[in-house]
């Protein structure tokens, strides 16, 4: 993996590189063959910016290139959230909150990553654009003629290409129900799901209203800190709590269930390691995980909130949209408003009992997904391979979307060996404790490195 | 109208007038012919208060008389929320927020007020158990045989005639679109809907989770905000402001349709009198509100969301309910998420433009409604007043729940001349400008008490 951004701001501060020859490395790498579909439009600012004021470069990105989901308004850009129907609408007169913070901290943006149309999976397949390939250097280099692409996961996909192989040294993206943390699992990132009220939506194209998230992905928890402090407009204080004052526990029920044995392997590694350095870590029952499935009968909150989006646009060019994608969003058509009223209800008591269940630990641990990333063959677009699309989908969102029901806060770590195919392991809590979980995540991240 | 409550407690202060035997008082007018139908139950908490400890007489409310509406849990109670249905229910097992926080300011609990069933509509009709009627002293000692009671308004019927006749201080009550306003207005009282946030509806029954406010109406406006601190646990500050440097202005469109000759002296002559003592009133038009017939055709938010509380109850038990409650709640039933879901955008976004349209205004002033109270005979229970009772309640909530929908904040003011039928004056504006609403009202009140 590349230098991360502190990194690379400090080599360029010392003078050991120059700010140009950083951004031309990440153009050079945005148009290179591992990041083929990763983007769908470039737009090279830190080619202007690298080269610009000093005063640019004291600020906290540097200048330094930060890749931009595609459904995030860029002024002069249009928004298209992935898809095709949108693409000939007005572009976008200012920009969206996230990316105006982003730009005033001195990010250069470098292009609009490809997604999940209307990012409406966790799978990352997109048929009108490409699916790009998960980035695993060594896996690359090592399949020669036998390379088989895996998905990067989603929904945002191009965003993860882009920061895992070196072309943005973040990726602005959001995460409704795993759309940060999947991709970063499945590409060997940092992807922190911050608290949803934390960074303003205005100007993201919502798929649900209720639980969509701004938030980044990185190659580092401090880059991921630098990124969440930009976004949320705050500062993450410092702590100095060692590894063992953490109470820490892992679920014994759902979120182990189902692994496949990279998963399964890479877990218990991890916490055997992170055992050895201290960490106190209790195997805990949470009941009400196996709720949600009852809970979310009625179809849950994106195709209801999406259907009242997408409805009049659906009507009108539903041949425009990925079939999956309209397939999902029609699921919301038939609900009923007392019944969206019980889930909003339902959720709230849920939260209220999940959060008494969490009280005196400060964090839990999890695999972020079950299963490495599919490969491509068996989820590519087709109605052939619905059934395992679908199948594959519900694996990948199991546990990151029960974060965003708990309107909670989670981040992904890459705790696989080197060689093997990426893991994450998802340290989590409920709302508000974001700085307690990067805290964390600054003591876990060289322990999981190590091992 | 007898003394207010801070009158009150200055004469027990003072020595002019013992607590015990205005303890004694309340719970005689209470029980008298004028609070008929007012009260569901009494619980004289006010007798054992007035005479306890010097401690309880130190707090802002003195153990003076407050009355609570059916829909709040008080300890002990069954909360029935003016129903039969809910009469074989559990008593609560604590005291909802606002009752806490009451007696935490030293209240005495006189008794449980009656009102329209579930809260379900502004006439203040009650066919389990009977009809209060309107208070007004003038009328009714002069009206002799030929006395016909008018309806009090609603919902919170009980809770203005125990006010109005003097057997409580405060009326704690609801507001989801002039609960609190409507009683008010059609008995000669301060009311006061706050911006619903400020005040927890924890242990109050629900009719609308988007709509519904916490809050009391008084004999006066100085102790419309001492119960308004009490409830929302702050304080209003002092205004040193002027008349003359509010700036004021009436709607021209919508709020002064179909008013009823009472009404239109009593307004226009409001209008005059305020200008005479130098108020800046601008006549404004504010196209928004034509809006809302649109915004609320599928339904608005009450049907949906109280059919969500009611559905299963209502299933079982519909031959228990007032037909007219029954029937608006079951409105809800149809309604789909994604209509619900634009309803809750297109209001956001409606606010968004009203506030807009407010701005530089310090409040607006309109009719609390258009009409006096309706003579009960004319809507009492029976289907073949139904047409009647629906046309009077849709004129009744018109004004006052625009406010709601705004998530506002509005007071009604008495602004009739003494002998005349009770008007209210509407002064509102948008959330968050309670305390400004508050100051403007103390200054006009002695004004309009005058003229």
């Amino acid at each position: 993996m590349r230098k991360d951004l502190i990194a690379t701001r400090q080599a360029i501060e010392q003078g050991h590189i120059h700010a140009q020859a950083v951004a031309e490395e990440c153009l050079a790498l945005a148009q290179s063959d591992s990041c083929q579909h990763a983007f769908i439009q470039l737009t090279p600012e830190c080619l202007n910016k690298s080269d610009s004021t000093q005063a640019l470069q004291k600020r906290p990105m540097a200048g330094l290139a930060v890749s931009i989901k595609d459904l995030f308004d860029v002024q002069g850009q249009v928004t298209a959230a992935g898809s095709v129907v949108l693409q000939g609408q007005a572009p976008a007169s200012v920009d969206s909150q996230a990316v105006a913070r982003l730009r005033a901290a001195g990010a250069g943006l470098i292009g609009r990553t490809n997604m999940v149309e209307f990012a409406f999976s966790g799978v990352g397949v997109n048929p009108h654009h490409g699916t790009p390939a998960a980035w695993d250097a060594l896996t690359n280099s090592a399949a020669g003629s036998t390379f088989e692409p895996r998905v990067p996961g989603g929904s945002s996909s191009g965003a993860a290409v882009s920061v895992a192989t070196g072309a943005a040294f973040i990726g602005l993206g959001s995460d409704t129900g795993g759309s940060i943390r999947i991709p970063a699992a499945l590409n060997g990132l940092v992807g922190f799901k911050n608290t949803a009220r934390s960074v303003p939506t205005q100007g993201a194209l919502p798929l649900s209203t209720t639980l969509d998230t701004v938030c980044a992905m990185t190659r580092s928890v401090r880059d991921t800190i630098l990124a969440h402090e930009i976004l949320s407009a705050r500062k993450v204080p410092s702590a100095h709590r060692p590894l063992p004052h953490y109470r820490l526990a892992v679920v014994n029920n759902l979120m182990q269930d189902h692994m496949d044995p990279h998963v399964t392997r890479a877990f218990e590694r991890s916490l055997v390691t992170l055992r050895a350095a201290g960490a106190q870590i209790e195997e805990i029952a949470l009941p009400e995980l196996t709720e949600l499935g009852t809970m979310m009968s009625a179809g849950g909150f994106s195709p209801a909130e999406s259907f009242a989006w997408h409805q009049h646009l659906l009507a009108a060019h539903a041949d425009q949209y990925d079939p999956r994608v309209a397939q999902r969003i029609q699921l919301g058509a038939p609900m009923k408003a007392h019944q969206y009223i019980d889930l909003v209800n339902a959720r709230s008591a849920w939260i209220r009992r999940v959060e008494k269940a969490l009280l005196g630990y400060d964090a839990i641990l999890s695999p972020t997904t079950p299963i490495t990333a599919p490969k491509l063959a068996d989820v590519a677009p087709g109605a052939e391979r619905d059934a395992e699309f679908f199948r594959v989908n519900g694996l990948l969102l199991r546990n990151t979307s029960a974060i965003n029901t708990l309107d909670g806060c989670a981040i992904s770590l890459p705790c696989h060996q080197a060689g093997d195919l990426p893991v994450g392991l998802m340290a989590w809590h409920a709302a508000m404790h974001d700085d307690t979980v990067l805290q964390l995540a600054l003591l876990l991240e060289p322990l999981l490195q190590a091992h």
